[in-house]
């Protein structure tokens, strides 16, 4: 069974969690490896798929509130682009290094092709601590941020979206700057943006949404029955606390989650 | 004695030798930090002076001779654009490193600054080996190379020229795919080319001569008298033999050469 | 009853009538100034919300007919794009003033914004008697607007459409000038174009229609009964004209109708 | 009846088999005339009717698998562009002319017309012979076609497709190109691409289909009853083959077809 | 003697001063009338001069030190290009208006027309008071203000220049803006900048220069003798107190200064 | 002798005169076998300079004085940039042809080229006969070809210039036109402008002069003697009766004279 569930998916949300321990894109490597061989895939396309199309690197100067001046280090990797154009969030984060922006990106493009999207994957970050930082620290960060990727985004280039720490707020900072310095109305090169700024509704619960449908297409080819199955969650944000009830209205039997801090832990159902 | 000649340009030749074994970037943070000590710089100027601008990493898929695609890891580093354009070289060497491109460019950008120059500092590399290469992979590898930083390099942006293992050939290769990427007949971009392609004679002895001078200015600061003077040359290459003849000329007495696979020494001069 | 009338919508067309006599803007800045305090709307947001975001003033030398150069003055002003491309008629009257445009345009902006439309709102003038001038010297003046306020307009930034004595044949020379200077065969960036020119049909009842839908819901807000309530138009053009027409099919009685040069009275209905 | 079938589709057809001997511009020339006498036309727009807006002539050259430069050329003729975004394919074969070039395009302008579809007309091609070319030399060849017809190709200019002798792959590397330039992930400018890189699913059958259409509507006003008509197929490739499934399934019979090489005749039927 | 010296500068220098009290674009249309008669001006030209090419208004929001949006309006008005880019200062101050932009720029045109310079003329300002705000609120403000106009000014469109309260200081975050919002290292877009940011020396004593060399050539033209001839010097500022030194050392005895405060007199020089 | 004459420049000169009866680019090409021949030039060069790099054919549709609108066909070929922006004139002539402008720009690219001047080749040209246009029409076809050709032209990518029926005039309308297109006041664009409009000083005897060097160049390595030598001069336009004028003053006896409606001949000098 173990086998079985040990599928990509898995070993990402692993990945995920470990991306300071253990290196992120050494994994992501090792899964298309091992994809790639059950597919007799041709080497010199093979080639093309274990590294990153582009990574931008950039300083970002911020003006902090006590007047000193703060420079945050930010990322935006495009993996892969040949089927779309590439897709992604943004997260920020005192760990976020550049493995971690190309694992992620590269995990992003086999999403959207394994599900049929037509896009490619990319991530974006930012080294800042946001729970150390006030309203206008982030939104002078966040708009500074997307001046310095300004040229390698867009509808047709790239479309960045909410991740780690990240929230619409800031996703509105980013389309505001992106409109700004287009000199545009335009609202289709960021997504999770608040619903007053065109933002789609549906897009908090979209994460575990899109995972419910998963669980259910992988437990029909295992054959496992729903009301027979537990389920055990990593992580208690926005993806996996919805993901839990969403789960639970489907007859699984939540028996353990756990987040940053601890876990709970329950045989018969949480 | 040697306290005074272990100044910034030591520290960084030497480091420009060992960046595969210590940090190269690290080291011009010291230089940095000990420099703008004795300034007292402001920190929210040097916080900004830390860490490069931008730095953009791209894959460069080529066709090889044998018909396999090899996907080659490029780099260009802009480290400060504050006093103009951009400036600096593009090495192609096997140990090239994100890191190396870092420090590399902050030097560039101190020296400009240092001589008054109106330009900013770059680098740029090629992880490769090009003396396993024909000449038609290297010219496949530098138009794709130049097609993948086209957007960050310009007259009024970035103005790549020769460094390491790369030739005024290959700077034709690159002003030509950039004149046919912006439909431009223009040859302000790129330095160290042809001077059928209107390089600038003088180019090649340049390094040299650029040193000659400084070497001139430090002795009289130093109170060194010339034909006193002895003088020792690491790397034997384009700018370190031509400095001997030079400084030869100048009534030095050299007395030890070396390049990467050995040297001579001799006291009473080569 | 008259208290109740007395809206934003009558008030802005009373302001359209008597633009030379009455500082348009004035009145649409206390009207904003009325809504907003009732809406307790945050001051830095008023601020912004108080002048338009940008007006552009062009000078249109036209070759007349006779030989002479004459030069008009043109206009575009764009109020607000937060929630979308500007969007508003071109007017070309003898009475286009500065203050008319900025009025105009923010009455654009908040009927979009009333009407839940994803557009901000613009508008934009020539100072000409249309009247007076051939048709040739009408195109000429068309394009060369066109042309001058080229760089602010497109489909993701301001959407010209006709307005007082601008015609859908005047909207062609507009998108055919518009396509000539971008190189593209577009049809987006302006509305109410002929029908050969993919304009929208139904296009020419639309404000009339527009205009019924607002009154159908405001009469069931205030309980008013269609069949109990009379109805006066001022102006008996567009707008005016095809009203009374919907008007009278959906039950209201139109007791009286007047143009620029009079007016009809009958309490029995007309 | 053979002065009714005379028409201007059928004129047409004959001149695209003989565009070699006589000269297929003058035919069209011919046809526009006629059509324009019957709808007494503008002499003002006749005079815009009558020449291409656009020809765009280029120097190919292609680095030939022996390691030689051979130099094809290449045209874009685009017609008319008054209606949308020119559309028309692109042929590669020795015998392309400037003249088959602007006739070809002509015709697409008025199929298009005619058809009441929202586009203009153009047409490409490249002197050379595919047959005798390979995989690797095409693929040179088309890239660069693309790369030297850039500025003037987009979806809201130009779109090309598939013609004689160029197939989905090479489309593939058409769009591969375009995208490449532009920095774009977009699919908008080439038509009749894989389905991988998401072409439309029936563009095999589509010409086929169209004609069908058309067959149809045209005997339903000459009074032509399908199970009593016969047909005969100039032409066996990809259009003419089809044609002959289609029609056949509508109850027509075909009694003779032909290609390049013969051709097969059956008064019963084949 | 009167009549010799109400010569156009004198005109301007007038309406300069009192640019709230009478309409500045009124004498500046009558100084051009009367010039323009004299030359016997084709009406045609003249009507093009009447009037400048463009006017852009600008909201400018910035966020004060106390966390209130504050919304300026800005000015840029293009006067005439024909004989070169736009070329003319920016000035801050509550008593800008838009006729008093339109007469600037006028007069910027014929001072570089007159002295044959390849330049037009333009005139830039903001309405506020600089002596109220804050360095940081300077700072948003001028940011702002560049980034509204970018669309307009370049080396090659118009380049702005320092005036009345706008300082090289205000001048090198003009420059650092434009060359973020364009991705460019360039300086030639502003004058007046810093020395570091390769501004002009001698810069700061342009202006009086220039008036030095006027005089110089009006005084020969009417055969006034320097060493006989008295000075009296309207405003005290830069222009002013440089003027008056420079022409005290030309020989010409200054009997009166005056500024917005107050003013001295000695018949017998100051 | 005649063999030692009988030049690329001769061949060329003659083939200008004949272009309609004898196929000018034909001559080109023989000329460039015969020199190429005899430099054992690369033929995977020699490949890429046989044809020219990119023509286009325009259409210009121009209202009459009539009212009719009337169609004109332009041209604009660059042969060879490899060296440099094109460079090259526009003739308005009724025999332009396709070959002749490939001719025409083949010649600039190779006179460039031999010159040492770093610009590559370009000619353009519009069938048409300035002789029966008024002012009007010549200026609304002279805008509208620039218009046309506007993507392919500029400083840095090809420069237009006077050539065949085109005055200074008419260069002022190109420039004006490709001003008001891009929105820019430069004048490096198109050469051989009216001084106002920052035309070159000597422009006029330009092509004389440059012939009379050449002249003095040949005779020396020749071993002709001036004051021996006597010179036939084929056409009296701008170049052939300035260059009568030139050699005239350097000693050489001109005996013959011919324009295109007949010749002098005087064996003692004219």
């Amino acid at each position: 069974m173990i086998n079985q569930i040990d599928t990509l998916e898995m070993l990402q949300m692993r990945a995920e969690k470990d991306t300071n321990k253990i290196d992120a894109f050494e994994v992501a490597q090792i899964q298309l490896k091992k994809a790639t061989n059950k597919m007799n895939l041709d080497p010199n396309i093979l080639a093309q798929l274990k590294e990153p199309e582009r990574v931008l690197m950039v300083s970002i100067p911020v003006k902090m509130d006590n007047g000193a001046v703060k420079v945050f280090t930010g990322f935006r990797a495009q993996y892969n682009t040949a089927r779309g154009p590439a897709k992604g969030g943004v997260r920020y984060h005192p760990d976020v290094t550049l493995d971690e922006m190309k694992a992620l990106s590269a995990w992003m493009t086999w999403k959207c092709a394994v599900a049929g999207i037509p896009y490619g994957g990319a991530k974006g970050g930012v080294i800042c601590n946001p729970k150390e930082m006030s309203e206008g620290e982030l939104e002078r960060l966040s708009r500074r941020y997307i001046y310095e990727i300004l040229s390698i985004i867009g509808p047709k280039k790239d479309i960045p979206a909410p991740d780690v720490y990240t929230t619409p707020k800031i996703m509105g900072w980013y389309i505001d700057t992106y409109n700004k310095l287009t000199g545009e109305a335009s609202f289709s090169t960021i997504t999770g943006k608040p619903l007053e700024l065109w933002g789609s509704e549906g897009r908090k619960e979209a994460t575990a949404r899109g995972l419910s449908y998963t669980v259910e297409v992988a437990a029909k080819q295992l054959n496992i029955n729903p009301s027979k199955a537990t389920v055990v969650i990593q992580g208690y944000g926005n993806a996996g606390s919805i993901s839990a009830k969403i789960l639970n209205e489907q007859g699984y039997k939540i028996i353990g989650v756990s987040d940053s801090k601890g876990g709970v832990y329950n045989l018969e159902g949480i």
